[in-house]
């Protein structure tokens, strides 16, 4: 993600790298990794010492709090896709950021088509009483259902204010997937896919059905440029891409 | 879709139906018709003398707006599914009702899984800069491609502001659509399809999709008794459905 | 599924309706049903005496075997849609005509898309080691998951010879559905559709999905026909239309 | 292709790269390019003295002919995934490798999926008398439609030995795609997709959908695979991977 969003941000004409911060290296030779000569590379969070205008995170989960920290406390606004950070750190930099007017954004997914999935998901709810789930990943995702499919669900439940109501059926066996407040979520787990979700809403005589496929994890970027556009003219963090759109 | 509405009236618990009007019987028994014998049936527009909150229209393009006029002079809001009428005249029709500060709607769909399509559609392409669509309907649907199809895109290009960027592909041949300012329509005729429609959108390594499928034309009810209930507390006439979801 | 097979044959040049049975009716002219005044009407097993080709019978599983026995019995090529008779039964149904070379079909689904989906996915089961069936009922079906996803699923397992390996995830919760043999199932239930299923392969960067979609079970006459002309060919009964396509 | 075809042969039991063949190299060291020692490199097709079983080849048309003849006039059994050649050139080496009864392959698509669907295609023409095909492609592709759809729809028609019946509709407009002997494809391009298909077969009150998504084009190792098994078994050379599965 991080080289990904490298490249993203070389191919932007409005967008300059002026540094790179990984504490794993040793080598500062921008040029070593491919970047101009003018780029910084850092090893050492308190070593950086750059103007800046976003901080870009796709560190990992014990590094990324620290990480933020330093960037509002340096009047970087950060734009956060590591996941794993605690309500109680992701409330604190949202404290920082707000006190100093400073835009911002931590989300755990910056795909666009997911992130607007769920968004049309909450709007459906209001109208369709009854809807489930189905979601699609290759073979060796760990976790079932999937997270975007649970927070669908959440989404769905909230909007609507109680659960869904339960057909009676006879269904002795059950499958790989869940159930959230009543909205079933079906996990299919095959090679073949990357990440695909379907959200299904049924109602007399019709369906309405609003999926998403990636094919390719570089997605993530168009949100991230999204997010870039929006921060610069944003006074306060905001938890969640579907905050900005 | 006048049979359909009856029903949907006699099994809401909050409505009632108080008259019928069809200028073509004779028969004026409204038992003749399976109807409460409370129920008056009228065969001639201005006979038609009951105090009633809703008028409900699915009748033919020749006789709809000399009936929607009568309603609104009357203080029946309108719920008119009929198409065919012009712009003058609904702008008449909706001058009427506005005057009287009396609820209405005029709607070509009240398919709500089409009318949510559209306005999800609308919003995603804000987000996508392309987007093709595919539709699906019965063989003896006549023309192609679909109103709902060319609405969609309309939509879509209103919400861009400008034609979809067209890729330079040797493509020689063609097939049964249409293209509206680069916005690919791929209009299908097949037997065992009722009426599809999917709207798709594709970025970078991802797909948006949003689709509905109708498999039973009763699905307009639910859009039509949401629509009543709407109608009631507005104090003027909206045209579509998406005006008031 | 009986006056649907009626209109089949009225429809169809090279057949005639000779003749209906149905022990509940006490009326046997055929002009109360709408049926031409030389169609034999009978509500007695026994005191059938027509000359016919083939025996249409979508009855209740307590008169099948019966009605069955008697048809063979009068050399009249046995049709069945009707499920419930026990294996015991269809065997002497099927030593019956075989001895009198008579040709014959016993099928619980006379849907050509779902008979050619399952044959499909017995082929394809040889080629991909990984699969999940995803299929989409009315709501208010009884069993889940549906006899026709549990028969996809037993015949993707016999093609293989051996159980799909299983992946180690971590998914505490499940779903609606059902595990044959390592193959999962995923059963929705939802408003608005009819009977649709979906058949998915996954293999390294590509998946093969067989789906097939009833929205009206008219379709079931399609298949029927087919078997009316294959049975006229043959000489022995067959079980499931698979046979025969 | 050719780096997938190494590290496919590199991961399997019971296959050993010996040689690899590339005319614009110029250092035969095979650890230059992460091989073996032993692995012979050669950049001249005179100079390759090795005795293998299988030859892989997706060079480029202008040499795939004289690459091949060479692997059959020393009894190394082709496997050619390199379009572009003649039906003279084919006809050649066809004749070529039956006389020496080994086996081989020439085939333009490698992807099971692809395959399958066209196979299954075949079957279900002769049951469905409507058929239309869908093609979703990346947006850079230069040609629409896509070479296996046509191909699609030329299979269906020689299935059904005649043109298919067309609807009289009011389709004064047209869009991406193409039309073979009545059965319509449409085109699609938009970025998000690699290459997928789906054929959709129409019939009274159901479709039967067979479709087929690529998201890595790795997919097409899995079909190399299986030829290299299926030509080390068969004496002659085959034009498809459709003839062998």
């Amino acid at each position: 993600m991080g080289q990904k969003a490298v490249s993203m941000v070389d191919q932007s004409k409005d967008m300059k790298l002026v540094a790179g911060f990984n504490p794993s290296v040793t080598d500062l030779n921008p040029q070593t990794y491919g970047l101009n000569e003018d780029v910084k590379i850092y090893n050492e969070l308190t070593d950086i010492n750059v103007v800046a205008d976003i901080w870009i995170d796709f560190s990992i989960p014990s590094a990324v709090f620290e990480n933020t920290k330093f960037a509002i406390e340096h009047d970087i606004r950060p734009i956060i896709g590591t996941s794993g950070m605690s309500e109680e750190q992701t409330d604190e930099l949202k404290r920082l950021a707000d006190n100093k007017n400073l835009g911002g954004i931590i989300a755990s997914n910056f795909g666009l088509s997911a992130v607007l999935m769920m968004k049309f998901a909450q709007v459906a709810a209001k109208y369709f009483a009854e809807s489930e789930i189905v979601e699609k990943h290759h073979e060796d995702k760990i976790d079932a259902p999937s997270g975007t499919a649970l927070n669908t669900a959440r989404l769905i439940y909230e909007a609507r204010g109680h659960d869904q109501k339960q057909h009676s059926s006879k269904d002795p066996l059950d499958t790989r997937g869940g159930d959230y407040h009543g909205i079933k979520i079906h996990a299919l787990r095959l090679p073949g896919f990357v990440a695909d979700e379907e959200v299904i809403f049924g109602g007399v005589g019709e369906t309405l059905t609003i999926s998403q496929s990636t094919t390719d994890r570089e997605s993530f970027m168009t949100g991230v440029k999204l997010a870039i556009h929006e921060v610069m003219k944003s006074n306060h963090l905001v938890i969640g891409l579907e905050q900005i759109i």
